[in-house]
C-alpha cells in the first residue's frame, strides 16, 4: 500500500497507457466497481500517457480524476496505490521497478517484458515487494474467461486424469494484406517479438494455467512472410494509415513450436497473424488418461468436456455453456445463456486483483509466472534460430508457479 | 412366405419401381447381405418397372436377375418371398393389397398411400395377413439412422423424462427456383400432396418413433409460393429438364401445424422446399421434464443429448458421434468416429426387415403405424382448408402402434 | 426536453426499477458515454424503486447521484430528460404516461403493457408527445445485437430477395423444476402472461425487425405444464426461495403459434421457459426467395448467412462473426474476433437513443412497435383461448411501423 | 494388363487380405459397379489370405467367387487384372513387385511400405511397369472424401491465394486404455510405426494432395505414453482380447512434427491414439493470401472455406456440405444433403481406378507418392530419435508428383 493514508474501502489506480489496453482497462475498472460487490472499490485516480493532448481527451471519455504526461509522476504521488502498465513492452520493466520501489502494487499487461533479463528483474523486485505486502500481477486476462476457468476447475479436479496432450493454437489474420502498414508491433525494439510474444504468450500461459506443468524443453520454428510494409503514419499498435515508403519487418509472423512438459506430457503450439478467416481463434485443447477439455475464444462462453469415465452409449464432447450460476466470476454477470464477452475477462482481472490486495494475498498470476513465460518465448526464438534443435527451458527460479 | 418352396437361407426379393427410391433400395439389398451376418441372405430375384428398356438397364446395373414391365407378373411368381414397393404413392394401394393377398410379405415406401381410404384398406390387409404369417412394414427408413435410434432409446429409458415438447422440422430448397420443372412429385394425382407428405411424413413417424406419444389434434396452415412452373420434359420426381409450357402447382410447397400429444406434450411441425441452403435438414428435438435430445440429418451421425439430472458445473448438451460400438447397428458398420452415409438408413432397415421375417415376429413400422401418419396429414389438409381450426386425429385403430 | 434548463451536453437519467432489468440499464448508461463518444452524455441523475433501502444500495452500488421510493418524483424534478422504466409490465402505462406529459423522453422496457388497452394509449400519448419533440423508445434490446442489425440490413438491401418464411423460437429452462417458486413473472396480475410475453414478444419483435412484415393473422397453443408451485419468500422474477406454501401458475409455460405475415411469408414461432439444456436459444432464420438468414443468441456473435445466387459449388452457410470493424456497432468495441456480451445489446440501445434525442428524430423501435408486439401476443392468447381458431391481427394503426 | 485375354468390359480383381481394410474393400468393390457407370465392371474374381478358414467365409460373406490361403497364386493365375493388397505392411513390397512384375495393375493400401527401401523398390518397379501399361496406385482413400476432393480444386484454382500455413492433426482415442491389448498395430515388426504411419501418413499426403508442395525438412518428437500392455490373445489390428501376459509397445502412441514446404509455407503435423473424445478426427487446414479451407472427417461431408477477396461484411468460414451434383465424386451418389459414409471414399477410389486403368493412364496418387509420404515418415522418425534436430526429407525422385 502507499505510504499515503488510503481512503477506507477505496482503491485508488493510476493508469499508464492510453492505447487501446488503456481503454480496455479504463472500462473494466469503472465496471468492476459496479458489477460485483468489492472490499475496496476502485477509483479511477489519474492516467499518464506520452501524449498530454490525447491523454487528457482519455481522461474525459474514460472517467479519470486527473491526467498527464509524465508517468513518473504518477508513481510519486502518494494518492495511488496500484500502477496499472498498459504500455508497450519496452517500457514494463522500468514502470515497475519503479511503483514497486516506491510500494504501489502492480498490474503489468502482458508480456511481463521485451527482455528476459528484464524479465528477471522485475521478478525478483516482486518477490520483495511481496514481503512488505506489495502485491504484483501480470496481465494474462485470458485466464479470466469463465469457460476457461471452468476447464482450469475441471483438470485440478482430476477430472481428465493424467495430462498427456496440449494442444493449442492463437490465429488471426488482421495483418495479412501485404499493404497492413508497420506498426509498433511489427517491429523488434518496440514489441520484442512478433505473433510469438503477442498471441503465443497466451498459450503458453494457458497452458501451464489449465495444466499446472511447465515446458521443461521445446524445438521451434518461425517465419516472416511478408518481410517489407508500408511505413505507418499513426502510431496505434494494432491499425494505422500507410505511407508511400517502407519498412523491415523485425518480427515473426508466425511461430510454431512442440514441447515436452514435466510429468510426460507432450505440447504444440502455433501463433500467428496469417491465417484468414480466423479473427481471434485462440483454442487450447488438453488431453488426459480421463478425459479431454477444449476451447475456442471465437466462442468464449463454451467449454467442449469429454469425460471418458461415464456411460459409453452417451459419450461425447458436451458443450458447456459457461455462463451458469455455478460456473467461475457468474455471480456478478447474467442469466444463464447471456453471454459474457472479451471486456469481461478484464473485470473478472480487476476483481481478483482487488480482492487480493484486500486480503493481503498474493495475487495470480504473478511476476514469476510472467518470467516462466519470456523464458519460454526466449526458449523458441533460440531454437528457431539455431535449426530447430532442441532448447531446455530453464527452470531458473525456486518459486512455486500460481495456477 | 410365397406358396413355392423357398431356397433354405434365402430370401427372395421382388422391387417395384426403378427411381431413385428403386436404386436405394436395390443398393442396400446388395449390401445388406454382406455388412452383417443375416438369418436369410437376400437374393435379388426380380424388378418391375413401367419403361422395359429404362427397368431392364436397371436390373443389369443394380444386379437384379430378371425385369418386366408388368409388376404383377412378380407377385404371380412363386420364386419371390418379399415384394418391395417403391413407386409413386399412388399405387402403392393396389400393389400391396395384391402382394399380401398373395402371401408375400411387403415392404412399401412411405406415404403408405395417397389417401386415408386406401391405408385403411392396407392396413386391414396387413392385419389379417399377419395373422398368417406374412408381414408388412412401411419404409420410414430415417428410424434406423443409428443417432436416431439411440435417441429412441435414450427416450424408451427414460432418460430425459416426462415428454413436454416436439420440436420438428424439414428443410430443404430443391424447388426453390421458380423455374424448376413440375415433377411428379408437384403434382396432387401422383404425390397426394407436396411439403408434406414427402416431408411432413417423416417428421410425424420420428416425433412418433422417439416418444411413442401419438398426436390428438392440431392446427395446420399450408402454403403454396410458386403457383405455376413450367411442364417438365423427363419424368423423375426430383429432378427434370423444364419445358416452355406452364402448369399448376397443385400440391403444397410448405406447411407448418402444432399439435397435442398423448400425455400432454405439445409439438411442432414444419416442412418447406422453401428453404435456401437447407438441403436435408430434417431436424427433431425432444424437451422432457429431466432432459433433451436433439438431431439434425445434415450431422446424421450426431446425437445432441442434455441430462439435466446430472453434475450441474458440467451441464450441457453432449455431442455423441453415433458411430461407436455400442451403438444401434453399429456391430455391422466401421470402426469409431468412420462415419455412415443415407444409404445405411435403407441397409438397416432391410436388416430389421429380413431378422423379422426369419423370427416370424411383426416388423415396425407396421402399415398401422402408416396409417396413423395418414392420419396426421389427412387431419392437417384438413385444418388447412377449414382456416387452421383445431383438429382431431381420430384413434382408429384398437391396434397398439409400435415403436 | 423537460423544461427546466438541460445542461448543454449533457442527458439527465432517471430510472425506475431496481431488479434485474434496473441493474442492466444502471450498466449500460454507465458504459455507453465511455464508449463511444455521444453527443450528449449520459449522467445518471436519480433511480427510483418500492423499496427504499435497496433502492439506495443499488443508487451507490451502480454510481446514480440519488435516490427515491416514489417514482412520481423523479418525474416531477426538472433535471431530468429521460424517464427509463424497467419496472413490472403492470406499472408501465402509469409511468409512461405521467412523464410523456411531463415531456420527459421515456424508454420503456417491453413488453410495452400487460393489457392491450394500456399500450393503445402509451402508443398514443407517444405520437402526441413525438409531435412536442419528446422522444420515446420500446426496450427490444436484442434488435441492439450486432449480428441481427447485419441480418436486418442484408434482409432489406434485398440480399435473400422475397420473404417467404420466419422459423422462430425462444427456449430457456430455468423454471423446468417442478419446485421452483411462483416468482411474479409466474403471476399473470403481474407479468401479464408467462413465456408468451416474456420470450415470445422478444421474437414477434425480430421478425419484424428482421423483414419489415407484420404478422395479419395466426393459430396459437399455450400450454402450463406446472400449475402449482410453491410461493416465493422473496421478490425476484428470475430466482427465489420456495416457501412450504403453495400457489397457482396463472401464465404460461409455453406458447406456440403460426402466422400469415404481410406479402405471403408464413412464420413460425415457439416460446417455452420448458427446454432442457437451452439456457437462451432465441432462434430465428428467415428464408427468403435468394438466401437465408440464421442467428441463436447462444452463440450472439455470430450471424449464418446464405446466398444462393453465388457460385454453387462453394455455397453454404457463412459463419459471420459479427465482431469486426464494419458490422453495426462495431465501432464502438474491441478487434475482430473478440465477442460481445448480453450487456452491450443495451449500451448500443442508449446509444441509438441519445444519438435520436439529440437530433430530434424518433428513435425505435416506437411505442407503436410496441403496440403492434402486443397486439399479435393479445391474438395468441385469444386463439389459444378459442381453440386454436384463426384470428386476425388488427393494424390499428395508420403509422408505419419503423424498423 | 494380364497376359490372359480379359472379358472384354470387365475388370478382375484379385483381393489379398482379409482384415478390416480386406471387408472395406470388397464392399466398394461390389458398390463401384453399381453406383455409377464404369468403362470397366469389377469381377470380385479371388480373394486371399493367411487362414484359409477365414479367408472361405470371407469370400462367401463379401463376394469373392474363389479363395485361397496363397497370395502367390492370385499372381500366377491369369485371369486376374488387378491385385488389391490390404494386408499389414510388412507384405506390402514383396506382393506389389511379384504383382507388377506378372503385369497385374495393383492397388496397394497405405502406408506403401515399412521401410523406406522397400518403398523405393516398389516405386521403381511401379515406374518400368507403367512403361508397360500397367498401372499402380497407393490407397490413400481420404482423398477421395468429397469435401476434400473438393478443397483441392479449390485451392488449384488459386481460390486462396499463395500457401503459407498447413495446420493438420489426427486425433483417435482408441488405446487410451492403458488395459487394451498388444495389436499387432502396436509392433514395428508388423506395422513399421503406430500413430505416425497409420494416422501421420493420411495428412502428409493429404497436406500434398491439397497444396500440391512437398515437404523439404522438419524437426519431430515422438512419444509412447504406455509402454507395456497385455499380449492380444486374438489377431486383429483394431481390437482383440487381453490375455494376462505383457509385452513391450514398439511404436509411438503420438507424434508430433512441424516443416518446411516448397514455396514457403510452414505445415504441423500431429497424430495420436490418445485424445480422449477424439474418435476419428483427422482435421486439416490450409491458409493462403486470399482464404483458408478447412476440414474435420468427424463431419466428412463439410468443407470450411474463407474468400478473404470477397464482400467484407458477409465475410465468414461458409460450411459446404459437400453432397451437391456439382461436387466432386456427387454423380454417384445421393440428393442434396444426404450425406456419404467413410465406405464411399473407397467407392470412390475404385472408381477412380477403374477409370484410369480403362483409359490407360496412370491413376493417382502413385507409389512415387506413397514413397514421397514414406520418406516424410522416415525423416520423422530420424529427427525424432535424434533430439528433435532438423532433418531434411530427400527428393529423391525425379518423377513430378501427382495430385
Amino acid at each position: 500500500m502507499s505510504e499515503g493514508s488510503s481512503v477506507p474501502g477505496v482503491l485508488r489506480v493510476g493508469l499508464i497507457g492510453h492505447g487501446f489496453m488503456g481503454r480496455m482497462h479504463s472500462l473494466a475498472w469503472q465496471t468492476a466497481g459496479r458489477a460485483v460487490e468489492l472490499p475496496l472499490v476502485p477509483e479511477l485516480t489519474a492516467i499518464a500517457g506520452r501524449n498530454a493532448e490525447a491523454v487528457d481527451r482519455a481522461a474525459r471519455a474514460w472517467g479519470w480524476r486527473s491526467a498527464t504526461d509524465d508517468w513518473r509522476s504518477l508513481i510519486e504521488r502518494d494518492d495511488i496505490d496500484v500502477i496499472d502498465i498498459t504500455t508497450p513492452g519496452a517500457l514494463h520493466a522500468e514502470i515497475a521497478l519503479a511503483a514497486l520501489a516506491a510500494g504501489k502494487h502492480v498490474l503489468c499487461e502482458k508480456p511481463l517484458a521485451n527482455t528476459l533479463e528484464q524479465a528477471r528483474a522485475m521478478t525478483a523486485a516482486a518477490r520483495d515487494a511481496a514481503a512488505r505486502g506489495v502485491q504484483s500481477m501480470v496481465g494474462f486476462n485470458y485466464r479470466r474467461t469463465p469457460a476457461l476457468a471452468l476447464a482450469r476447475d475441471l483438470v485440478a479436479q482430476g477430472r481428465i486424469g493424467e495430462i498427456r496432450h496440449v494442444r493449442a493454437v492463437y490465429l488471426q489474420d488482421w495483418i495479412n494484406d501485404p499493404e497492413f502498414p508497420l506498426v509498433w508491433r511489427l517491429r523488434r525494439e518496440e514489441a520484442g517479438s512478433g505473433a510469438l510474444g503477442d498471441l503465443g504468450a497466451h498459450i503458453v500461459d494457458l497452458a501451464y494455467f489449465l495444466t499446472g506443468r511447465r515446458i521443461t524443453g521445446l524445438s521451434a520454428l518461425t517465419r516472416t512472410f511478408v518481410e517489407e510494409r508500408p511505413l505507418a503514419t499513426s502510431a496505434s499498435g494494432l491499425s494505422g494509415a500507410a505511407g508511400s515508403e517502407r519498412g523491415r519487418v523485425t518480427v515473426d509472423d508466425a511461430a510454431v513450436f512442440f514441447a515436452d512438459c514435466e510429468g510426460g506430457a507432450i505440447a504444440t503450439f502455433e501463433a500467428t497473424r496469417f491465417a484468414p478467416g480466423r479473427k481471434n481463434a485462440m483454442r487450447i485443447e488438453v488431453n488426459g488418461s480421463n478425459g479431454s477439455v477444449a476451447f475456442d475464444f471465437e466462442a468464449m462462453n463454451e467449454l467442449l468436456f469429454y469425460d471418458a469415465t461415464g456411460d459409453s452409449a452417451g459419450a461425447g464432447f458436451t458443450r458447456i455453456l459457461a455462463t451458469e450460476p455455478q460456473h467461475p466470476y457468474l455471480d456478478a454477470w447474467w442469466p444463464p445463456g447471456h453471454g459474457l464477452g472479451y471486456d469481461h475477462t478484464f473485470v473478472n482481472q480487476k476483481r481478483d486483483l482487488v480482492e487480493a490486495i484486500a486480503a493481503g494475498k498474493p495475487p495470480t498470476p504473478s511476476f514469476a509466472d510472467g518470467l516462466y513465460v519470456q523464458s519460454v518465448l526466449a526458449a523458441v526464438q533460440d531454437s528457431a534460430r539455431n535449426k530447430s534443435g532442441w532448447t531446455a527451458v530453464p527452470t531458473g527460479s525456486t518459486e512455486e508457479g500460481t495456477r
